[in-house]
């Protein structure tokens, strides 16, 4: 007998560090989920990281054997195995690949985590069968993998796919890239927050929010909020899916896909967001495009898609996706 | 001997119409140019330009052999073969490929005039050796040709690229395909002359234009009156470089290109548009892009580039690069 060959899929998240055990059929066998920690230093994190995958494959049944690790990142460097300078992790640039190399001889990748979530998706989420969507990832910041012709858009440096920074009002919110109107300041959990608070300076009607300071307020309590019916907390979701609805208008002139998968806490809302996204976009779209693109919401658990589509750059199967 | 195996590259434009006769190797061995006239209905026009190619290739020394003819054309659907109401063409829909199939029992096939000319570039013009570049053309209206991995960007339905359906101002000028801001009112040959007209009401400066009427107003002529020094001809240019810099720092986020080929009419005017393109660009643009994408004018002549490309895609040793 030849045994089951596994990988394992790592997801580092500015909270949260998601560790996946997967096998070639793609099923998920074990899942370990830990805060990132990212303040104790890298060389703590990775150390912490390769007992945690050491654990988890040393519980599962013999004849399992672990053939590669991919890791999903944000501000990672497919080409050098770098993660340079993340915004949310205070480790300045790290060698991801060599750091873990140091625990596993195996191969080993890393990849940006919006086009790790674009392959789990395209493998196995909503995307399945697709050759030409959209995967929009709305955490802190609004994220985006492109598949085009069944592969990864990843343009010259690897970089493509940065709708968070399409700018939408050059006068517009202050965005930590150092730019003015990003269209991450207004739709991502963030950004809700923004809106909610500039609705709480426009509007007169009374609202929970008006006793929450700006950093007490998260997009899990708006949402909150707005299933009690709270108008401002409703209008914050309304105005977003405006925006976001928007931004996919110009989008799908560019790219001309079949579906914008929409993954990431704030896509958990559901209808709360993505009704208004999908009438704002049916409103302004190309003729040509009017009911013919599917605004979905992902089907795969959060954070699922990037564990699975960084787990499954290092199967030998998948080689005819992979990042170049 | 085995002769000279020769194409037929055709740009079907609303003005003129370009048939180019081309050998392997990518010279063009001779070309005509000649008014559309597209009043006189298809089966004239088709009728007309067989007649054209055959006395074309009839001139050419013997032992030339026409293997295909490619035709680049608005609204082309490269897959039916036909082309789709153009907007400058009074047409309706019609099947090209069958049309002139009539008359040549040959491979035939027909191009978006965008895609052709990015197909042009890739080839043989600016576009030699990258695998990541836009190619912006600047006519009547803004189209765009997207090359990714050294492949044409097609989408699901060969629609890609539609960069002048771009909205920058929701409450912008109104646009021919009955949304509004769309970027083309503002960068293309009629965008500039509405924002020449828009700087005659803000400003009081004297201006050759204040003779002019709309119609009399042509692209070239404000070309002509900003090298004599016209300040609302030269604001005019400014202000159009400045939207054709501010789209590109989103279409770079996006796509992460090593270049964007500016074509087209108004690319002749040189660093008078180019200078402010470049200019918005580089305040505008994410910092990992500074100084790093070339803004470049199209170093084929005007519409060699869609002829080139057209011609291309009946060439067998460049399958690889022919749409799907």
């Amino acid at each position: 007998m030849s045994g089951v060959d596994i990988t394992v899929g790592i997801d580092i998240g500015g909270t949260n560090t998601t560790v996946g055990v997967i096998d070639r059929g793609g099923q998920v066998l074990t899942v370990t989920k830990y805060a990132t920690n990212a303040t104790g230093g890298a060389d703590s994190y990775v150390r912490r990281l390769a007992l945690t995958v050491e654990d988890m494959c040393a519980g599962l049944p013999e004849g399992h054997t672990l053939r590669g690790i991919g890791i999903a990142s944000p501000a990672a460097n497919h080409r050098n195995g770098t993660i340079d300078r993340p915004a949310n992790l205070s480790w300045g640039t790290i060698n991801i690949v060599e750091m873990l190399g140091e625990y596993f001889d195996l191969p080993i990748t890393v990849v940006n985590d919006s086009n790790a979530a674009a392959l789990g998706e395209l493998k196995y989420g909503s995307g399945k069968g697709m050759k030409n969507f959209v995967v929009i990832t709305l955490g802190t910041g609004l994220g985006a993998g492109l598949v085009v012709n069944g592969q990864l858009l990843q343009g010259e440096t690897g970089a493509a796919g940065e709708l968070g920074h399409v700018t939408i009002n050059p006068q517009g919110r202050e965005c930590g890239c150092g730019r003015r109107g990003c269209v991450e300041t207004y739709v991502s959990a963030t950004g809700i927050r923004r809106t909610a608070f500039e609705l709480l300076v426009q509007r007169t009607a009374e609202s929970r929010l008006r006793t929450m300071s700006f950093v007490e307020l998260s997009a899990m309590k708006l949402y909150e909020l707005a299933q009690t019916g709270d108008t401002i907390a409703r209008e914050a979701f309304e105005v977003t899916g405006k925006h976001l609805g928007r931004l996919l208008t110009n989008i799908v002139a560019v790219l001309d896909p079949q579906a914008v998968i929409v993954s990431g806490g704030l896509a958990n809302a559901g209808e709360l967001i993505l009704g208004p996204t999908r009438r704002a976009f049916e409103a302004n779209v190309l003729d040509v495009y009017k009911g013919r693109v599917k605004i979905i919401q992902s089907a795969l658990p959060d954070g699922r898609a990037a564990v699975l589509g960084a787990s499954s750059l290092v199967q030998s199967s998948l080689q005819e996706v992979a990042p170049t």
